[in-house]
């Protein structure tokens, strides 16, 4: 019965997720919670004075854990604000905050009774999924990431932009960590119906380069403003539209892949029982280990903080 | 050919305006423009980063006067960051501020051979509308400003909380000055087929507070959060559809009124020539000297800003 | 748990019911019935086919009722294709044919166990309503036709053309029958703030004949081309998203009035429960005499339903 | 300024193609022409009675020529209604009733003066589209068709079916002639990050019957409503968003390939300046001999229209 949608944490990120969905009409419901209880009134306030000149309704909720229980899909968009300058751009300068934060999160989560599925965009996003997943013990497929969805997102831009291309028009996957041990696996980008490798000597592309600008993108968006917003959101939206209408879109997320024992971003099927398939890619050997290095990185950090005493 | 829109001032408001129009596919050019170059940049590489997840595609212009020369509705939505502490709820302490760069900005405008339409949100709107009237040269029916397009809606909202009701399905106007002398037209507010005044009573409504909370509205939501952009916004690019699909919608917003001599809100009706009918509404004697008053205050307003050496 | 909207019959509106809903992305899951399987199975199949074009996602089912069970919104679009041919603009032609057909569909709906909000569009409306919710069992309130929804569209559609105007932007009701016995209630309408019979004169405008262009608009239609669609298919769809929403928009449906003793269109507030509040209109004593006639003639159709062997 | 649109031919694909863009409020202004005067002004009127209750506003014209003048985009999706009953499942036998109209239309649309693009639906298209660029004398890249990028959706629908997937997630292409001669490029198609023809064995996937599921879908459709119109709408109305807003978006559609000198479909970037750069797959030599079939095919029937005494 109709949609609705959870989002935790009104930062930057959070209420840009709000934003799009009350603006597109893509849920029903939308409960919002913050720990600023000031912050998350003012913008649910701020929504409902819009609600008169918008085409769609929304029904908003504000810092009720207890109408988290019949939600549909659960966003985590938590950060720590305090980190707004952070000069390594390093996603796990946030682990001790967020780690924290999350644990309670997850459990109130859990207590709600809530048995939907999750879309974390909190960072460090793989250990932040691992988290939710363990705290709230729903099945490992119902709890995901937006993971690389991002970064894959600011590779077709940066090689739609040099080849004058749709980025929609570019294929392919950033890969592992959605932090810096993250990379672009070139072997599955493809445009023009042609792998990129093919097409870019003759296109003078620098593919190090590239790699650099997706794997850097947020980091430049991030010094401009101190923080990003529209990438992320907007992937997370595209998350939540893939559960809500079971649309069984194959996307690069970071979901839990048995073989290394962490989730990490990997192509899979998402739909409304959440990763309802994973995709395997055929790698060159060097983009295995690289993925093998994020995969070891992830999961050290992921036991570093389940051992830390939050 | 295609629908090309400049927004100026990317702080909290603008942002949000080119994002409501990025994601819902309203417009095939924009044109951001703003002093802090890191961040223009930053907001647009964050909604390129946003396209290959996005349905529909905008192109983006950062920073240059010129490209506004053909375009259909330029938004100005600079304002004045350091005012975030604004202790007495008054948006004309922001005008010493506003009025000098709304004055360079309206001058680069007039420079670029520009020929549309102007959409003010920046506060205080009404003598800022007129400000840019005034610089650019452009007919006056092409200059206005968002107004009490948005404080409509917050009446809407609190009268619609009240009954129960979509705040779509509340008619009225809150008119004047966007500022502390608006006022709620009640006469002209009617739900459920007949005058609010004949409803209230029965159903416990206290006009006075409705009123109140529509004024005051917005700074509750600046308590919350330092900002208001959700609601602002949303008004804004409701004028700029109006205009850009010539929808001749009628709206409170500030315009031209001949019998005051200043712009202030009104309902109008708004297409691709602006403003191009005026309404004229049977006010109370008591509603048409508050709108008397506000409209002294915003003349007084005005001709000091003129009379500034910004 | 997401949007799940039944359409039944896939004529030519109930096809453009289901084509607007997969356009925009407003349901889930879909799901069509029609006698004719040939035919609903090609829709379905076009519809898959728009799929990977379109930015939304729909899952359809076809032919099976009991995929109803759980939907939110059934949407009745089932009429007589063989009155293609109506020389007498009369929606009660259709009734001997539709009736049976209605009798049946509503028996298997509730056989299905279906419990959610039905939206009657098949003519004569008032009537199928009626026989929907005696059926069906279902509560009055959570059964309503589309009924002068699309009627008062037409008049502001009339209104808003001689006074160039959004139609938007023209308030007020048709009431009583979707048929030859409603009216525009002109003391209803209005316009710039006003009332539309203040400003009629001034602006020339001959209100019986505007009565007359709402109340044939659909017949004009309908000589064009042999039936009418996308008004009454957008008015249904307003219907379904006002519950789906729980937007408590007020709208002129066909919704049951204890006082006339028959489903007839009035002013509603519809939401996710049905009609949630009905609204006590200030009639003219002409027109509370044209809405008693209108609801003799519904009531008297009702009851010739009932008793037909059908 | 704003973006208008033409649409040419109002049977069933011309009026959803219409309805589309109407309903997403994807264009300001709408021309629609036919030569059935009382078809046209009836499907114009209904979209106007759907207005009051559509979130967009669309300003609509009726058959007059000179209104194209000035068009970003004509569509031309004029047919032969007489031949729906086509027991051959041959677009071409549309051919001598779609080649005398089009000679007039085209003639029409020089006429006018229009610089835009033309997006023919009209069939065979690649024959039909040949002969708007020969008539009108537009650049070849201002002219294309809808051609194969239909039948890639029904190839993406097919296949998506039977792998549980989204038909996006399905990349790759329909080739050739958008008729019999057409076939699926299976070296092009790729899902879960692979080529198709990897997974087929595995999956227990025919593809030859695929293909021939993509190549008939239209003839299902078709013969279970004697026209199909939504798959084919939606395509056309990508093509035009991806004219409008200039995406450069890579489709297969149906352009003017040099080497073969005809027009026939084959992935091509499209954005405001039509057709502005070609793809050039790797396909297989069974696939090149497939595709110089169905381009000899092209150019004899082309030929034939030319030397036609229509």
């Amino acid at each position: 019965m109709t949609r609705k949608v959870g989002v935790i944490g009104m930062g930057n990120v959070g209420s840009t997720v709000a934003h799009y969905i009350v603006a597109m009409g893509f849920a029903d419901d939308l409960v919002l919670i913050d720990k600023n209880e000031a912050k998350v009134k003012a913008d649910a306030l701020d929504f409902e004075d819009a609600m008169a000149n918008l085409p769609f309704h929304t029904n908003i909720t504000v810092n009720d854990y207890s109408a988290l229980k019949d939600a549909d899909v659960i966003v985590s968009a938590l950060g720590n604000i305090k980190l707004q300058d952070n000069p390594n751009a390093d996603r796990f300068a946030e682990l001790p905050f967020t780690r924290q934060a999350v644990k309670e999160v997850a459990q109130k989560i859990k207590d709600s009774g809530f048995s939907g599925k999750i879309v974390a965009i909190t960072n460090p996003v793989d250990v932040i999924t691992s988290l939710y997943q363990k705290i709230t013990g729903l099945p490992k497929n119902h709890v995901l990431g937006t993971g690389t969805l991002l970064d894959s997102a600011r590779m077709k831009r940066a090689v739609a932009d040099r080849l004058h291309l749709d980025p929609r028009s570019v294929d392919g996957y950033n890969l592992g960590e959605h932090g810096n041990s993250q990379f672009t696996a070139w072997s599955t980008v493809r445009v023009l119906g042609k792998p990129l490798t093919e097409i870019a000597d003759k296109r003078g592309l620098d593919l190090d380069q590239l790699d650099k600008e997706a794997r850097m993108g947020g980091w430049t968006v991030f010094q401009g403003k101190k923080y990003t917003n529209y990438g992320v959101a907007t992937a997370a939206v595209k998350l939540v539209n893939a559960i809500l209408s079971n649309s069984l879109s194959e996307l690069p997320v970071s979901n839990y892949r048995e073989e290394y024992g962490v989730y990490l971003s990997y192509p899979a099927v998402v739909g409304r029982d959440g990763v309802v398939e994973q995709a395997q890619l055929d790698l060159t050997d060097e983009e295995l280990q690289k993925l093998q290095t994020s995969a070891n990185f992830i999961k050290e950090k992921y036991q570093e903080s389940l051992e830390a005493k939050d």
